[in-house]
């Protein structure tokens, strides 16, 4: 991955995942993520829309900006090859750590059961650009 | 559209547009938008990948969160009803205005032609619900 897009993933930037829907429209909403080990991670919870969209269609896509400099931004597209639990909540709270700078994950719910997706970038865009401008 | 989801979009909140590919695989980008006449603006320029997308297919998700409080979120899923020519800046300056706080969009290019996504939203889901946390 660009080591630009990387660094976008190091930071306290929310990233948005977005996954095609069962009749082939789009969904996306905000999710936490860091970039590890050549993939991308997102922490999300079984049985969303999200899940469900990428269990039958792993194609993805995940965005994000920089905090510091809204014009800095990632676009990554790729796959989830893979849905791990995250039954202890080692990696819920080490973004719980990331984002809030809190030790623990500060959502638990009962019955509800964490999850990482193990997205592989397949391609990478990002601003920007030499010679471009902003949006 | 639900008020809370149009207060986001009155924020100086970046957009994320998320679209398909020819491929049926989905796309995401940062986008300036606004919340006008029951229908989300989205200012980008003629020729990129997301305006070739929705041409073909204008089914499209925005999602944005609140810089004050990022668990504060909406998804947005609709239809492109519509792309309409910005020949004058004039909305690009608007949204200049909101995002940047500048009487004029910086970022004119020579040849490049703004435009508008028109985009009608069919369901919006927004965060945080009654008794629910966070991501």
């Amino acid at each position: 991955m660009d080591p630009r897009a990387a660094r976008l993933f190091e930071g306290r930037n929310l990233a948005f995942l977005a996954t095609v829907m069962a009749d082939g429209s789009p969904q996306v909403s905000p999710v936490w993520a860091e970039y590890s080990g050549g993939l991308v991670l997102v922490n999300t919870a079984e049985g969303r829309a999200k899940h469900r969209n990428v269990l039958r269609d792993p194609r993805v896509a995940v965005s994000l900006v920089s905090a510091q400099d809204p014009l800095e931004m990632a676009s990554v597209r790729g796959t989830v090859e893979g849905v791990e639990p995250d039954p202890d909540y080692a990696h819920a709270d080490r973004l719980a750590s990331k984002y809030m700078g809190l030790d623990r994950y500060p959502f638990r719910r009962p019955g509800e059961r964490r999850i990482i997706l193990r997205i592989r970038p397949a391609s990478t865009y990002v601003m920007p650009e030499p010679g471009t401008g902003g949006r």
